[in-house]
């Protein structure tokens, strides 16, 4: 996957990007409609906005709009589409302009193409993802203050997408062409850029880019109120004895000063729970740059990772629903003196054929 | 005090309104600095940017600029001002020729007039309150992630202000004119306006504007991450035997569904901490409208409020630091049929002379 | 009622008393099962041991005996009675000694007598409160780690009773005779005692003793783990619009330093929902003595108190189900000179014939 | 080191063991006590009762008692004493005659001989650690309620020691033996006990016991009011960019549904922060059993465990301060089928000299 750089080309036509609210919500391919629904209405508790044989449609507790997660009945995972809010019907058109200006193939869906969603404009992005832009949408009743309905661990709303590319540069240079503002880099001293964290709202990020195999999905993140409602999650995993649903976490991002988990869900799709992070409203919002040598870059705590967390992620559809495939990473640097780099900088220092891990060492 | 309808004089003379970011900083008089520094840096933990003989420049925990509080040696307590950031430098410009435009003298201050701020505009805004429009600040170091430093009830930033006009249904023109969104509202059958919430940042407020007696500041808000640093701030004042300092809370607000505690500073200012409301960013958000019969809307569990909370206020200084005078609202239809309307909209019944109080009684 | 003085009774027969371990169930009479169970099972998610026509049992997430509470349908509310756990069968034979040897009548009931409760031994005490001594209870499972059934306000067990008694100072020698620490009082420079908190368990109390028209029930006491648990509890019932539960709180005590909350269930019966208090299970846990003039004694925050909750309590039946009649506390010295005492010893002073609260004034 | 089995010969000899009331406090030898009270002090914030060149006393803001924690100085990291807290002053006189009555050598020290501890009787326990028992001690002040000085993460008492021993059963007889009371174990289908954690106090242990080299201390125990505290922990220890003292957790362990936190200190002493275990105090509490191969017993959450907290321990001195040797567990049926069992019951599959770690694989 050869990635253009949009920022150049868009300069060059002189279509402004659209104005771009937020990440809005994702569709995940899954392969059991059942397991899915015990995992994201039963466990996590997300209200189901509609159902049918196909598709749920699930929304969080602060959220007015009719979805901000669509789980699809399919015959392999993966994610189905990423979808970003404009801020108006004009900006769909905007988006369609802006694409076409610098060569991305466009296509205009009808209102309830997806169930809830207004006419929208979707793209194979150039980092290989299908993502949508809509702005029309049902607004629904926002259960903000139902917490005769909340269960321990209330979910408020989407927060965030993480996607794995195998150029971070090209995928950061792409996004802020977009209109996205950077709050946070890992970096090193020779101007590599090893993940990177953008958004448009107020927060930390509405798109994470990490370093892997790509186009993938690392994860979708959804944010809660306190952190003692991350906790009562894996309480409840661990009473029903699906604690293997942990993927990694609780624990401190230094990145973003997050408090998070990691779950896979029943498809191995990785759902992130997260809360408080930082206002970035400020046009003059510092970006922080972390050094690729500091562990607490990942976790604040110093805590070890499952190795599954660099390694997995969702495989992605384009547009016509065919799995996109993969492309690796240009050979680094680093690699050739031993280090291997990888999702949001972690290294292996390597010796002969023996992988020796950076921290901690091995986990019982 | 004549309100401006200055909606109407903005299309008039074409200027639009600066484009406001957010409240930015308030500078409150207090007679006695020492007494002051203990409140607001010993027990609430803010972090001391600078101070002098005069004066003492404040900032909490998640904040980069120079200050968001200044706290100035006077004679009287007062509210010496509050300042709005706008979006840059041309914003400050753009704020002077609306102001102009509208009618509204206007005071261009150097940069450093305010130390830490860069050159301003200030005006007294048509409710009567001494306002700045500022860009340009001294950075200084995010303590985000300062957790050594952080007290149990650490303070983010600061959240909104809180003022007390005598006609709500002007104020609300005039900061909607300004661009502000309203994320709720207490009204009653007869399109009266109690109260209402608007923003520019994407909270719930930026400013709040209640009924009574005005031009006073009814309070300043800082945010907090989570509840229990609330409640540690309450422990931290029964332990000095200071517990005093409690006006009112904690609780839950119907209105914004924050998590709230308003404190009283050693001259009377109202502090409030606040945590947990809830996202307004996108452009359809709804406002939510609440019914000044639902007692809900100010105690979400229903708690009796302390009448000072209602009838107390901070007097507010002009742009040459002379008090302004007050002015009280528009005798109301209510009280014609035996009910006082107040602060956000509660009521008291009376019978001859004697009042009824709403609900719950008097409390011991 | 007459107290009689157990103490040196006791010692004159010679019988010691039995070894109470802790409160171990209520019974509370209400008026419709149905309104109730909405009460302790829906919103306060008590769990449903076994229930029918007549009654609920109900236990905590952290109890394994049948119940610590049981609702039995009546024509009035009433306490129907307290029933305290002794070390073992035996000491329940030790409790029929020991107050037939202090001139109080004993009723020998076989197992079954209240289901799920072995063969006990109950009285009319002498401060007229039906009290049952029990050892043998059905077990049944503990749902300590049941996390997927907890709600956001699990309640882990029964900490303890409050009884108002005319003679707190008598009633603390009937408990102190009975074996029972004092962890805290609230007393006056003359030696005068207005309320009393007495434990057999490790913690700060297992019954607390305040002044007012006796015998009557204060409230029931459960405890949860931590404080945004009772937070939650407020904030579902302002949800379903049922604040008027909310009678006090939450809020902390001075007495015990636990945070609080008072509800009122349909019958009127008042809930305590405590949490962290600390280890009292030293032969020399020095008690606290508050002074009655110190208003943090009750709430450690300064707060009003709404006048319900010291005016308002549960008749009390005897072991036959007739109400027993209530006794008024002694003129006080205090009266004589203007200032009411109460029931954990709060004072009003008056003027004439007015009142005027002790603090903080009326609330709106 | 033969292990005697004590319950036995307590029976011939006729002595009965003394009324132990709940684990007391430890004494640390610590080779830098500048180091240890950066640790202790300004991290953990215990607060200091006294010190001197060679010793620091510590308690935590529950304790009224001098102490809970001794660090004294010393050439070696190493445990220099256990203490237990009996029921009175003859039960001291009653360890020695339990102790001497089993064929353990007993020193009676004077008062004084630990500042702020009374006359006292010190034993090597038949475990091979050094044990003291003593109830008179200096009471302080409690600081329950000094909110003011409370950190973030303030610890509110000792509540356990963790003992690793090569035959747990052994030891497991020794303690009941002792009176203690066994809340939970760790066994396997052919009756081994793997670990156990026994109580004298109403909570889940005074002491646990966990298989391995030993006489070695595992670690020492604190209890707060609230997860957020110890979470609060591991945020400053990020901050001041010393996260390497976290070793494990936070987490939910199965066994005793504590919320957990292992840290180790300067001289690698481990320490655990803990909260909300649950009551123990009726005679009929149920012992948990857990199995070796419920995974959930260490993590209820299903993380994996660092290597060293497994491996590491503190060594200990014996009364004249000479380190006491180790003693291996017997070989164990496991080891023979390629499974090595540990300190809490985990379990290591080997293929050849290959160590297969059992869940999560390496982490990174």
């Amino acid at each position: 996957m050869t990635v253009t750089d949009p920022t150049a080309t868009a300069t060059t036509t002189g279509n402004p990007p659209p104005d771009v609210i937020r990440s809005g919500y994702a569709e995940l391919i899954v392969t059991d409609l059942a397991a899915s629904r015990w995992f994201y209405v039963d466990l996590l508790g997300l209200i189901v906005t509609a159902e049918d044989d196909d598709a749920i449609y699930l929304r969080a507790f602060e959220e007015y709009l009719h979805h901000s997660l669509v789980l699809r009945r399919g015959d392999m995972p993966a994610l189905g589409r990423l979808a970003y809010r404009v801020r108006g019907q004009d900006q769909v058109d905007a988006a369609e302009r802006y694409f076409r200006g610098i060569g991305v193939d466009t296509r205009r869906v009808p209102a309830g193409a997806t169930r809830g969603i207004g006419e929208a404009v979707r793209i194979t992005d150039p980092l290989g993802f299908p993502v949508e832009f809509f702005y029309d949408a049902e607004h629904t009743e926002r259960f903000t203050q139902r917490y005769d309905l909340h269960h321990g661990n209330a979910i408020t709303r989407l927060d965030h997408f993480n996607v794995m590319v195998p150029d971070v540069k090209a995928a950061h240079r792409y996004y802020t062409g977009l209109g996205f503002g950077v709050s946070e880099t890992i970096i090193d001293d020779e101007d590599n850029v090893y993940a990177a964290w953008l958004y448009r709202k107020q927060t930390v990020h509405d798109v994470a880019l990490t370093g892997g195999d790509g186009p993938r999905l690392h994860h979708i993140a959804f944010a809660t109120a306190e952190r003692h409602q991350i906790l009562h999650t894996c309480d409840v995993l661990g009473a029903l004895h699906k604690e293997h649903h942990i993927e990694r976490g609780p624990g401190r991002h230094g990145v973003s000063n997050a408090f998070y988990l990691y779950l896979r869900d029943p498809d191995g799709h990785r759902i992130e729970i997260y809360t408080t992070d930082y206002y970035t409203g400020d046009p003059d919002n510092p970006t922080v740059e972390w050094s690729v040598d500091d562990d607490r870059r990942r976790s604040f705590w110093g805590h070890a990772v499952v190795p599954s967390w660099y390694t997995d992620g969702s495989r992605v559809h384009d547009l016509d629903g065919r799995v996109v495939p993969l492309s690796a990473p240009a050979v680094r640097e680093a690699e050739r003196t031993g280090v291997i780099v990888g999702a949001d900088g972690f290294a292996i220092a390597t010796e002969g054929d023996q992988k020796i891990p950076f921290k901690l060492g091995e986990q019982v």
